[in-house]
């Protein structure tokens, strides 16, 4: 997958391409008979959410969206069939780091690109806080190319 | 499963139970932690959808809510498994049937029971119209008891 | 107004009517072009949020809905003004009641009637709790006749 | 408001702030008890349409989101108030120009700030079309310095 960081040698991330598949609803599309632009910002908090939870390394972590930034190439229609999101991570700092994503349609054509930057955020204190290093190294297993 | 009509000698209908797979997202859930009551409503609509358009017998066809009735019986959480939703039908009259619901939550417990009323509806006369053979006949098929 | 309690004489409720403006959204309207059976439901959990936060009973306290019983009898459409919906209690027990909400259309005709029953409920202890004498009171001061 | 084009010696704009207020609900907070970052889209998607229809400059026309970027400063709570969305345009081309959003919050502090692109887009045809005069006056009537 060309989007993906090639990996040089003397890289220190293996850049693995990942994707999550996200199930549309019948209630995602507007009155324009698209799936409406704003619950695709959902789809992608749903593939943040599924990526992070399904490799056992967010529990008991809390991270907030600190910018989106969304290209929506080509409309979405809703399906029975899930649509595939690809996901990989770039810029990881201390505290934050970014989500790219890429939304497949049904002919595997890429419907919307987006870039999120997360940033790990404690809900008692109301601050951020440092990456942990399990997640650190998960996130670093994901790194590539930013959108 | 006892929820469904038993069919008894000279019975039009062979009540047969069905169900349809729903993912959760994590936006469903509300400052409670549950998930949200207007999203369950939500759930059973991608149930109602999926279990018409999965079977082929709605193309071209539109239906309007008439009426929900909800029981919610237990708090539903966020997870990454669908959850299972039982669908059936009842009371199928010339233009308007029932669907009836169970939500199972991830133990198979019931969290959600549902009755809604649909109404064959023309959106470009705004009028109702009757159900048509085809559609009649698979809603028949399911046809159940009335929660 | 018919629909509320008339109050004889010996009666210890005084029905007052009352009502919540709650403001449509574009995104409410479905690919039908009619807001959505679902987000009725949310436009009924605002009212009700609106109705009891206004009123200045609500702070510290939380209540799930255990039922919703739902009449849609014409179709609402996004309109730029706020839709109205009359709001009134019934059937007010130890640590359960019900809502009653009308919402008006632009004519003011009734677009949707519905009837939720609320339980106050503890998150933490996850079990329900008696209605203190504050918010028994303000409940018991709206008290109709059920939808 | 100095994020306004100061509109020097012949410039053909004369940049007006305008602001248009949406009202939240308490359906938008999610389980962290902030306003949810998908909904604060939803919002900023009601700001546009708000501002664009009240202006009765709209009738007729679809317009859909080429791209957001969306920059979350702080949480954002639920209040009864509606937040205020101050909005102007900028890049006004053919047949596509931006949105500019700032959102405030009660303490009248900026929350959000967002940039869309927008596309009028024929759902008949599927293809953009020229923004007609009325529109693009009333477009270049409140254009300003991109954010």
């Amino acid at each position: 997958m060309s989007t993906y960081q090639s990996g040089g040698l003397g890289s220190l991330t293996i850049p693995r391409p990942s994707s999550v598949d996200v199930s549309l609803r019948w209630g995602d599309v507007d009155s324009y008979g698209h799936v409406n632009n704003c619950e695709i910002v959902r789809i992608i908090e749903e593939a943040r959410m599924r990526w992070l939870m399904s490799a056992g390394v967010f529990e008991g972590e809390t991270a907030v969206v600190a910018s989106h930034e969304i290209g929506y190439l080509r409309p979405l229609h809703y399906s029975l069939e899930p649509v595939s999101v690809e996901v990989w991570t770039s810029n990881i700092k201390r505290s934050s780091f970014e989500f790219n994503f890429q939304i497949l349609d049904a002919s595997k054509r890429v419907s919307v690109k987006a870039v999120s930057r997360m940033v790990m955020f404690d809900l008692a204190k109301q601050e951020s806080y440092l990456i942990g290093p399990a997640l650190r190294d998960h996130l670093s297993g994901f790194a590539g190319e930013r959108l």
